[in-house]
């Protein structure tokens, strides 16, 4: 009701503030006997970290993940596993000036129109290291899918105004860690890193596009009505900080094709397989997966956090000018990556589990 | 957990096959007190009526909405409202070839997959007739909201190629409804008509996009985590049948601003209210809505069901050829518009009880 | 939230008031390809319709179901199930006199304190007639438990101050439907159906207690904290009207036992079966079905309609007396024998689906 | 689904095993601005921690709770409240017996056949430690209720065969704290507390009662149908370890009057109220408060863990014999006392939540 768990079997509930003791996650629903590799979830988490690379925020956390319970000798044991994160790196003087002053573009006046209170040091609950929590969680989500073989796997497909013109099918997605910038084209990838720093230089931000292909996910996944498939995985990506848009398959530019062309016809394969000769529908039809590729687009506005003068109101209404201090991110995209992986996941680990219901 | 109910307070859950004796929804959670104003229901289901107009499918239905409880003397009682739609005008002659194809783009493979059973007449429980009881329960919730001011108005705003280059501050939605297509815009709305015709001539179908502003919202709507409001109005959008994409505010446009040109600067109105000089933020921020309009845009994807001959494959693997019989809609954009306004409402309901939680 | 859902995978929403025009239920989540039988739906309607006895109330209603969606030529699709049972034999001039009256341990009361607004004709939504639509979907509950072998089983246990002493594993519970009052000792059915026919004709009435056993369930349903099978079912009956209490396996008698005298020992049975030498658990240890026999008793108190003159006081708060028209039973007792085996399997189908989930 | 979480609106989800790092729970739903007492919730903490008198385990845990989000300079914000409780004196070594053999009346076998895996470390998850995270969660439950006035104290009414014959009513239940076994009459406490000491010394363990009275709930409270209040209480009471039975009103012993007899008559007491001359309802009619006293009972099964030789078997089916070690109570009631009121508390925080809803 509040709005902290997300999943329906595969069901994670986070908590924390940014500048409080911890933030963290607990997983319900995950099935007993799973082996659980400590390390995989820690690099999963250094994807995520701050002070990562120089086109990333400088604060420091090292982000170390404490499992608190729900799993036993490297399994988990069908009870809640419980990942906690605990806050180093916060100073939360650079937000004195914050005390009282609306944060253009930030949720510091909506969330006081809601509880009449709130924890003004670096956004609190509404800051996007919440989603660290979701990181850890959607390792944990990886590792169930990989048992079904489904890999999922985000990059970089624009920042700014600079759009890589590529398909995912025509790119070698293995190429997306070897830069900071996670766009698995290495030029496009290093006009991205010039970008950024030169936005950085002028203390303004850039927004992206991070974009996700899901492989080898079985077909029958996702229900056919409100919980479809991408509907899931549309609101997952939506409830990540700076998120503005959402689409899978052909999405807003397949609005401009005829039936004809947009079609995906049916076929069988040399391997006696129904397959689709094309893939418009982005791996799902009427909400459930088809076995083909998933794939979709994720929209994220510049960050809102700018080091130059801006004017707004504090909570008497008056004008004041505000020079933002603490430590930001100029493009929050090649951070975004592994949050979308995570997200991505644990709709997935979700809808497998929920498939076992569909028949007798 | 089968996914056939939507929200949390304010809760439907829709049943009904396409081509059995009825479709519907029960709404929990509609407080007690409330006129309800059949009329105004059913004007609604007029709107998303098959038959309506020139450019829609010539199947008939009246769809008529029987209430069978949960309002005594006009008013709610607090108990579930079940909206009762006879099918009436199903020709399951015309799904005789279907029983064992497979039409492209459509469900019938991926229920196979999940269900191993499926009905074939017509998409059963797949096909869009589902989304006339989302219709008859929005309209409710529209007269919920009605309480609180809130105004929800939807409207076509590109038909294949053809976009509306407006933005809805600059057009009188109050047209909206003047002619069969949907789009305030006279001009560009008889171009979408002659558009849909010429293609209906043609045995093929177009994708279209619907846009929607939700006005006098109050501020402090929504949760800041997973049920961020534009997160659930994306969810909501993006399990209407053939939607392929959604965006709010500024949306996958908005990726290419700077921060200092996207950020949405506070001031004081002249009424001493607290506003936003732009609205690039759609409404909503950190997951709340702050007072302002609420804007968001549809991708509605090609209709799958053409008139011309398509390869398949059945349910043996065998390559088969379809020609489609039925009767379709060649564009969903215009009577997606009621779809989409109550699938709003919907989400609005239910957010504007939640809200009643958040402070003691 | 506003309750009027049961289970999370197999999941109940009934709606309807008993002088409407309908009551009903919609099933979600009852998994494809599932035989129907309609004539067994409609006997478990038999044993709990109103006027099917002497020791009934008189009221006449045939309880005719009609389903509306979610199954196709006999089977079950995966989709929504509905199931819609008409309203006949009202006569709501029979409540003219309770328009302004609260009636002595109803909820006319409550109703109005909670709503603001109520339907005074015969108790609207808090009528006993909402278990109709319990029994009809429990009918398909106990379709989907009989693929696994599961039998439930309830019988009238007690009827006043006249309780049947013996344990179920002595009885003869086949028996339990050759009489009127539903207790398989043919002497003491006799006993209590001449109580209830005695205290009847005094104006005045009873309450009793009605003993499940459940056969066959296999050990792993149930989950440990929270969702205890025990208290899932005890949460089912609880919210059957009139039920003021429930135990399980040795219940408030078993506190009396000394740890030595209640453990059930573990052994091995001649089939190599590891099984306990007593049952003092019910079937249930820790929350999850240990493979024995479950057993339960649910209390129901006396019918608060009476057929004697009973103060009370009106909305204004003024003294009014009342002498109850309308039909009513003697003795819920034997018409809740199906309803508590409905709710029952309701719970059972839920956490036989849920138990999908526990391991990889 | 796995149902470690309780709640629709205040929700808690409860984590950890009883050997593991801690335990612990997440508050969802508590309004924002609720001041909170730490010291409070230690002194609840402490009248359910083990080793507080010479009648409990002589285990030593200090329960000490670590509040790690959701509060800010003592108030709450809206979001999740995590508390958490290391534990600290475990001895695994006590339980090494314990790996392959199955406990007579505890989870061990059940377990085994759910998960097919499991911590043999004193229960893991289906400790009764994790009543400890209950308890915590409970008191911020209580700190809300008390905004409201809602007072909650339960005592011990039973021992054994010792059963305390008075009404709540004809108590003074505020000596319930002044005695080791909570039982607010001290003549018969004293023999309780006698009664458990000797029966300690025979190495066996008892069962109880405890009761529970619920003052000044508003009327309102409670969902007429599934999610009636006291069906809420009754499954909050089954899911507490050990615990067999629930009654609430008259009971049982209700089915044994008339209805004449049981009827509560309305009536208007001096200052105007309406009101009931006696409470065989037990606060509630038809599901929802009536603004009487609210009182039920609990069932405690004598504890299963006795320091006598017991025979059982293990994982391969063979005979063992096992003689418990560990640290244990001799009866579960005193220390049950102040987990009655927690679950009790967040029942009742629940309902007076969701209540909000109901009108317009």
């Amino acid at each position: 009701m509040a709005g902290n768990s997300f999943g329906q079997v595969f069901r994670i509930t986070t908590f924390g503030e940014s500048h409080g003791a911890a933030i963290g996650a607990v997983i319900d629903g995950c099935p007993a006997g799973l082996a659980i590799d400590e390390t995989f979830i820690q690099s999963e988490m250094d994807r995520r970290r701050p002070g990562q690379s120089a086109i990333t925020t400088q604060r420091k956390e090292s982000d170390r993940v404490r499992i608190l319970s729900g799993i036993y000798e490297g399994k988990t044991l069908g009870t809640p596993i419980t990942l906690l994160i605990p806050n180093e790196d916060s100073r939360p003087g650079d937000y004195d000036q914050l005390q009282d002053a609306y944060r253009p573009s930030h949720a510091d006046y909506t969330w006081i129109q809601k509880y009449g209170i709130r924890d003004h040091r670096g956004g609190g609950r509404s800051s996007a290291r919440e989603t660290a929590a979701r990181v850890a969680a959607g390792a944990i989500a990886k590792l169930l899918l990989r048992q079904s073989g489904i890999e999922i796997q985000a990059y970089v497909s624009a920042v700014g105004t600079l759009t890589l013109r590529k398909t995912y099918e025509s790119l070698d997605l293995s190429l997306t860690e070897t830069n900071i910038v996670r766009c698995p084209d290495p030029d496009t990838a290093q006009q991205m890193i010039d970008l950024i720093q030169e936005v950085r230089t002028q203390g303004d931000t850039l927004g992206g596009t991070v974009s996700c292909v899901i492989r080898r996910c079985p077909a029958g996944l996702g229900e056919p009505v409100f919980d479809k498939l991408h509907a899931d995985l549309g609101k997952a990506m939506l409830s990540i900080n700076a998120v503005k848009g959402f689409e899978y398959g052909s999405g807003f530019a397949g609005t401009r094709l005829r039936g004809s062309e947009h079609n995906d016809v049916f076929t069988k394969d040399d391997g006696g397989q129904i397959t689709t000769k094309t893939n418009h529908s982005g791996g799902i039809q009427g909400g459930i997966s088809n076995g083909m590729d998933i794939y979709f687009n994720v929209a994220f506005k510049p960050v809102a956090t700018i080091m130059q003068d801006q004017e707004t109101v504090n909570s008497a209404g008056e004008k004041v000018v505000l020079n933002a201090k603490g430590r930001h991110d100029p493009c929050v995209a090649p951070r975004a990556v592994p949050i979308v992986e995570a997200m991505a996941a644990i709709v997935l680990a979700d809808h497998l589990l929920r498939a076992r219901m569909g028949q007798l």
